[in-house]
Parts: structure tokens; sequence; C-alpha cells
């Protein structure tokens, strides 16, 4: 018997976010990342949206652990809905598990959890499985991507990465080891390809600083740059940087404030003594010593950002002389919201740099030419895109034919497809098991599905129509109402007739159907059967109509 | 007395969209445009957006006339809704009034409209103004930039324009006339101002079709080209492209069959004999020598594109090989639509071309460069963006200044900001009228207002809670119910103990209420003082509750 490896992508596939991959061996899993995403508009109402996790739960057993690649929501967010179900011990580097326990903690989960710090170099061993962690670039620090020795071969699992030669923390991919794998065999290389559609390579961390001192460098009222509350590396040089220009920064926004007092504890976050002041203090500065950075890059409407834009922010109110700095591309969605804030800013007076006008923010994720040279450094066998939508995966099968490996050694997965490799060579889409999205609604993980979702559409199209009417049981008499209740449809004080009219309606219906029914959904149906066409006519519209009997 | 002449922004202002600007001059007023705007995602099951005129019906016998600057949606496509209202002539060139007029006919208000047509260089008298039309180049022919003569100066006014060097009708902006305006002395310079975010020049159409070239060289397959309907140069260049690849077109989706008829019919679209054909023709030639354009580019949900990536159209089923070109940019608001779009395709194994891959769409409006031309060219005493949201009005007045306007010269208008200009060279905001967006949903104009649109999120967000119950007016007994009819919030089946719960919460508030009263109001608060906590903290949710007593 041959003897085989499978790797089931349950999440980031076909989608951007909720990032999760398992890798089963005989009777072992172990599952790399546990992301979560936020909801699409079309997600109506939904929290958060997390991997289906169905199939690790029926195997429970077998699923030994989880290594993370990462402290990015998209790979750790997921871990207090999930780990509780799961309950393996988890493996990552030092600040991943640092914000790892901030986030549990806040879910008063953090003493049942069995959490493992470990470091680039390091060796994990998990049954017949052994994981080694190399060090990568990426928009966060102590990133890693994954070896996975198996039996059966090395299957490398890059985590999010870029190849930048200069970081913020110094710390380089380590290009060394990975051709060092490549040497000694990469049976299969599972690809970050999110930014597949950017040629060349991604720029630098570092160009950011050198944007950022430009923009210093002409400003004159108060600086205030926004960025993603989890890119470390960009506070801390937006806040050197911004000293050297005699300016003391506050980070303004709970979410930013934890993770700089995370990394700073772990000793990820190192800014000059004085740097960093609370904000009252750097609220008292005279505006040109002052900066703020502050969360809201993706114009969420409870942002700090989005309350200094729309002029309600307690602390900070905007002046004309003042700079914002969009330090962060809006995520696909985001762009109305983002576009409503500078919006705002703009007419509150500030100079907003944003897009294209400086390079403010950089990927932190591999353009093509990147991708291409992951691929020469590690010789795969085989290429398997991870980390994207189809389009990405689809435009990574290009690339990785013009970096030399065969198109039928290219699998493209999807949410769910179960990749089988052999230790003779082959490998193969061989299935699919259950997964998709689960969507947090509230408190509930799970209990929000397809149907209520698209009741949520429904309702928020043309609104409700509610038709109630209270009947005597047996000779089906109207004894009250018909009353109406409407929604989101019209303005009940405009359309007394066509509510008068619709009531007439309803009542015809009853006295036509309603004597000796002992079921009232054939009523309900002909009562819509009758305002259906009738509103529609009157309106052009077509709300939800919901009939109640009432049996008295 | 002075003699003065305002300029009002009616639409086009603080959102990209629904252009219309009033120009008024003692007892004259003409509207230059009438557009409308499809709504943003939080305007919901809104169809369509238009100016709001009140101030113009309440001065209805001093408007002279509508004045069109080119045929775009969002510059004619309020007609149907306005012109009836205003009753006015209506002045355009020859492929503009073609549009107007198959715009009408569909409306069946083709014989209620005095329309006159109008070509570049021509002047149209009314009352005291006189208006000339000056050819500019956009992404539709026939458009036109319009100099108001007025007893106060010359108002300039550019429509929708870029200077392209080799526009595909070959007929370029009319630099000589902007030139000899300036010279004779523009006192107000109304600029587009939508493409201020691109630096330099906007490429020419004609670089798209060397980019088409480009991609029907390689192309194996069939190849399908989405672009925006009206844009008729594209349209004809993507034909005669193909067809110079020896291959032959069919134009799929009702709106740009009927564009392009007008356009045809009009002699503003030409392409070789045999080389447009119907669908079924086109169908059954071989792979390489198909060609098809078609509707969809924004990810429409029931656009020919759309149904294509779906896998349902009737006639187009894709197949590995084909090739799809996204000839056209999302709009903001429709990237994710857009980018479902592409990703269905690439899952249906076409190659799809889109974003920077390829120079395959250029935009129609003026970039930095250019903007700063029409000032050097014109000379304007005031410049005042339009056709922008603020932001892009706030970096055209950089721009502007830039290119040599104090910036006390430039004037940033808001929707309904009245701007005076006066014959001794003074120019001011001097006041704000009426205005703002109007909602057009189903049938009616207007009806749709702030309430309906917040109850509708409202509705989507968590869902309904409906409450029926009939108690005996005398004793408050319940008689009936209470009942619950709940959608977009828990899947009843799964919640019958929190359903339950919620009914014996109600018959204890009516129980302990409802005796003796005389108005229900005050019981449908208790009842949702008594069910908005129970229900929130059961399930983390807040759906709209919405209770409705019947009396018996």
């Amino acid at each position: 018997m041959t003897n085989t490896v499978r790797i089931i992508p349950l999440g980031g596939v076909g989608s951007v976010g909720k990032n999760m991959t398992a890798i089963e061996y005989e009777d072992t899993i172990v599952v790399i990342d546990c992301g979560l995403m936020f909801p699409e508009d079309e997600m109506v109402g939904v929290d958060l949206v997390l991997p289906d996790i169905r199939y690790l739960l029926e195997r429970k057993d077998k699923v030994a652990a989880i290594v993370l690649t990462h402290g990015h929501e998209d790979h750790i967010g997921a871990l207090p809905y999930l780990l509780p179900m799961l309950d393996v011990p988890v493996y990552g580097t030092p600040l991943t598990m640092g914000f790892v326990r901030a986030k549990l903690r806040e879910h008063r989960l953090q003493n049942k959890a069995e959490l493992h710090t470990v470091v680039p170099g390091e060796v994990t061993r998990l049954g017949p499985l052994s994981f080694e962690y190399i060090r990568v670039t990426h928009s966060i620090p102590d990133s890693v991507a994954t070896a996975v020795h198996t039996p059966v071969g090395t299957i490398l699992h890059t985590g999010d990465y870029k190849f930048d030669p200069t970081p913020v923390d110094g710390r380089t991919t380590d290009e060394a080891k990975l051709a060092e794998l490549g040497k000694d065999g990469v049976l299969a290389l599972l690809s970050d390809c999110v930014r597949v559609e950017s040629p060349g390579w991604t720029p630098s961390e570092r160009e950011v600083g050198e944007a950022f001192d430009r923009v210093f460098g002409q400003a004159q009222g108060r600086v205030i740059i926004t960025t993603f509350a989890s890119n470390i590396s960009r506070v801390q040089q937006a806040i050197t940087t911004g000293y050297r220009h005699g300016r003391v920064a506050a980070v303004v926004g709970r979410s930013m404030e934890n993770n700089t007092t995370v990394a700073s504890e772990l000793g990820y976050f190192a800014v000059p003594d004085g740097a960093l002041r609370p904000i009252d203090e750097v609220n008292s500065l005279p505006f040109r010593r002052a900066l703020f950075i502050t969360t809201g890059s993706q114009g969420e409407p409870n942002s700090v950002l989005s309350r200094i834009a729309s002029g309600d922010h307690r602390q900070l109110q905007l002046e004309p002389g003042d700079t914002v700095i969009f330090s962060a591309s809006p995520v696909p969605g985001n762009e109305e919201a983002v576009s409503r804030t500078i919006n705002r800013l703009f007419k509150q007076g500030a100079t907003v740099i944003y897009g294209r006008q400086e390079l403010v923010h950089v990927s932190g994720h591999a353009s093509v030419d990147e991708l291409k040279r992951m691929i020469t450094l590690t010789r795969p066998r085989f290429a398997v895109p991870l980390h994207g939508d189809y389009r990405h995966m689809a435009l990574y099968a290009r690339v990785a034919q013009e970096a030399g490996i065969p198109r039928e050694r290219i699998l493209i997965p999807d949410l769910g497809t179960v990749i089988e490799f052999d230790d003779r060579g082959h490998g193969a889409i061989v299935g699919q098991v259950p997964a998709g999205p689960l969507f947090v609604d509230g408190i509930s993980v799970g209990e929000v599905d397809h149907v209520i979702l698209r009741d949520r559409r429904m309702l928020s199209r043309d609104g409700i129509f509610v038709v109630v009417a209270a009947l005597e049981q047996e000779t089906g008499r109207v004894v009250a109402g018909p009353d109406i209740l409407t929604r989101g449809f019209v303005d009940p004080r405009d359309a007394r007739e066509l509510l008068d009219g619709a009531r007439e309606r309803v009542r015809a219906v009853c006295e036509a159907h309603a004597h000796g029914l002992s079921d009232w959904s054939f009523l309900h149906q002909k009562i819509r059967d009758a305002l259906g066409p009738y509103l529609y006519e009157m309106t052009g519209r077509r709300p939800m109509i919901m009939p109640l009997i009432l049996e008295v």
C-alpha cells in the first residue's frame, strides 16, 4: 500500500480570509491557522465568518494541534470560537501567542487552552509529523512559514509572506533555510497568492518610513496616521519618524492600544523614551508637535477615525491645517466606507494623504516576482495556491508555470478539496469534504444560515407588510382587524388609501374562504395572492407580505 | 445696482452622479444636464436616485430650458422623471438627443417633449443668456462643453471631458475655441474634476484599441468583451479590431443593442460590413472567429455577463480557452460584485483580462495635467469644481492653485450652494437652497425617504419579531394569541424554547397592564421593554420588535 498525506483547505480559499488548512497523515491531523473573516455585504447582519470545521469535529481524536503562522485576525481570530470545540494544544511564535493570549483572555478562555511558544528554527513533533518554523517577513513581526516533514515528503506552507530586504525589525525572510529545504526536496509548496495581480516586487516596509518622513517634513498642524491595529511595525515607524520631526505620539483606539501593549511587553515594539504618551498629554502640545495613530483605516462606522471625520470624537476635533494619512489600503468591500471617511475629513479642512499620492502603505504580501522567487528557492514538485480568491489562484497557476512547475503539478483547490500526495511522487485532487462559511451573529455560532440571510435581504429590499386578523373559529367571521403593520415600505401617513384598500381586500378574502377552515395556511396564501399584485400595482414595490390569523 | 449671475449645483457635487447645474440670471434659469445616480449600498432597496428639484419647481416659470452636455445616464437619465414636472425645451447634440428620444419613448413621453438638436459651434439664445456648444472628447461621441454668455460675463461649463489627441471618431476637443474664449475673458470655469486623483494625462482611447489588438493576437477560443452600454466608441473599436483578426461580433444585452442601434442610425457607429451579426450566427462560427460584446462590466446581477459567469446564459456557455476582457473599471461601490464575477469566470476556465494587466480600459475624464490645461487655455477669473466627491473638489482646488488661480477665487460648492458672480469681478458663495437626493423606488418618485431607508436597514440587521394578541376590550383578557411571526432572526424550528419564553413574557405583560387601557401604545411599549432584553440575552441579537394588539 502506498503512503499518503492529505491537504484539506478549510478556509482561505475562494475568498480572502478565515485561513485554515488541515494536514492529515494516517491518524494525525494538524491544523495550520484558525482565522476569521469579516462578513461581505450580502451576509446581512452577520458579525463574523468562521471556517466550518465539521470535518475536524467528526474526527476529533485525530486532531493533534493547531499551528499558527502569525498573529493576524484572519489567521488566529476564530480560536475563541473553535478552540473550545477542538480542545487541542496551540503552537506559535512569541508575538503570535501574545496576541492569542490577549484574545483568549477577552473571551475568558485563558485557563482552558494549552499554549506553546515556539521560535523560528525550532521543530515541533506531533505524532508522525514534525513542524519546522521558518522566519518570513510580513506586515506583522514574528511571522513564520512551516515546513511539515511527513513520511511522504516535505510540505512547505508559506503562511503570509513577502521578501522584504529591509523590514523594520531587521529580521528578513530566512532564504538560506528555504534554499536548504529546496535542496533536500520539497514535495509541495502551499503558497500565499493574494497579491498575484501585482507585477514585480512589493516595496519594502522601509519605504513607508521614507514617505512618512516627507509628509512630516511638510505638515504644519497635527498629523493623524491611521492603519491596521495589528500592524505593529507600521505604528512603530510612524512614532519614531514623528519623533525625529519633534512630534510626540498618542495611540488612539482600543484594539491598537492593546496590540501595542502586548508587542511592547514582549519586546517587539521599540520607540524612543517619551515618544509615546497618553492622548490628553499629546492634545495639550502645540499642533506642530502632536501625532495621533488611530484605528479606522477601513472606514469602520464606530472607529476613532470615523468619529473624528464626523466631528464627534470627544478628544480630537480636526482643524484646517491638520494632516490625515491613510496608511492602509481598503480591504475589498470597504471602498465606499473609506471613501466616505476621506470626503468627510477633507470637508473638515484636513489635508488627506491616501491612495497613490505617496507610498504611505505597502502590502505585506508577495508580488509576482517574489512568488516566483519562493518557487525557485524551494523547487517544489507540486504547487498549491492558498489564501486567495479563485482569480488569484488561477493567476498563480500561470505564475507557477512561468517559474517552471508543469501545469499538471499545479493543483487549484476549492474549500474542502482533498489533495492527496503519495510517496511515489503522485499528487491529485481526490475528493471533497464538507466545508464553507459558518456565521457568527450575536452569541450564536452557526445558527444563522442562508435562509435567515435570504430573509434579511428580502426584508430590506421593499420592507414588510404584516396583516393580522382575529377570526371566529366556527363561522370564519372576522371579529377583529384586519390590522396592518408595515415598515420600510411606505410612509403609513401618506398611504391611508393604500392601506384601506388592502384591509378591504383581506376582509373579502376572509369572508370568501375562512368558513370551516381547519388550517390557516390556505388562507394565508389567499391573502398573499390578493395583496401582492395590488401592492405592486399601486407602488411598484414588493414588500414581504406576512399574514397572521388569530383564532378566537 | 450690480448685475449678478448665480450658479447652483443641484446634483453632481458631493457624490459622483446625477449631474445638474442651474444657471440663473434675473428671470431666467437654464438647467445644464439632468442625470441620475444608481443607489449606494446604504440606500436599501432604492432603484434610482435623482436630483431634488424643489428649487426649480418653486420658480417654474423662470426655467427656460434644459441643456445637455452628452448622453450618459448620469447626465440625461433623470429626464423621464423630471422633464414632465418642468415641461421645458431640451437642447443637445445629435447623438445625445438620439439617446434622449429612445429614453423618452420607453417612458411613453416622446410626444410630450420639445427637443432641439444643436451642433458644436451653434449658439442657442434663451432670454438674456446665450449658450455656445464646444466639442470635447469623452467616453461617448458628441460630447460638448457649454459657454454660457451672460451680461455679467462668460461661464464655461466643461461637461465631462478629456483632451484625447486620438479619439476613435477623430474629433478632438476644440482647443482653438477654448483658447479664444480665454482671450475674450472667462468669468468662471465650472470643471469636471472626478479624475483629479490621477497624475499626468489620461491615456487616449486609441491605446485601448492597441491593447485589444494584443489580446486578439493571443486568444485561441472565443473572446467576450464587456464594457458600459453607452461606450459606443469602445464597442466600435472592439468590433473593428476583432474583424481585423478574422472575428465576427455579436452585441448581447438590451441596453447595448439599443444604444448601438441609435448611434448607428445617426451615423456615429461605423463598423465594416458583416462585422456585426446576430448572436445565433456568431455562435455557430468556429470559436476562433467569434466575438461577443456584452453588458455586465459592473457585475450587475442580471446582466448578460453575470449569467454567463454563473453558467446560466441560454446562448453562451464558457469553455476553457475562452477569453473575457473587462473593458471598464468598477464604479465605486461595485468592486465586490465585479470581483465575484471575475472569480466565477476564472472558475469556468476562462482567461480573464482585467485591472492593470493590459490597458483594456481608459477613463473618459481629464487627469491632473489636463485639468491644468483647461485652466491655462481658458484663463478663468474663478474656478469651480463640479462632478466630484468632496475629496475630488478639495484636490481640484490644489490643482487650480498650481495652475495659477488664487485660492480665494476657487469656490468649492456643496449641493444647493448658491454661487454668485457680479459684473465688478466679485464672486462668492452667498447662500443655500433645498437640494439633495430624491429616491425612486418602484413607480414612486420621492416617496421613499430617510425614515423608510433607516427602517429597511434595521429590518435587515437582525430581522423582525412580530407579536400579535387579541384582547377583550373591557377586561383586558387575552382571548387569542400571543402569536409570534419572525423572519431573519432565528430559525423558528430551532428556537421553540425561545419563542415559548417570549410568548409567556407577552402574556404576563398583558395580564399585568392591559386591564382598562384605552390606548394600546402603552402596552406595545411594555411588550418591547419585556422582550428586547430577553431576546438579546438569549441570542445576542436585537430584532425589530413589533407588537400588534387586536381588540375583540
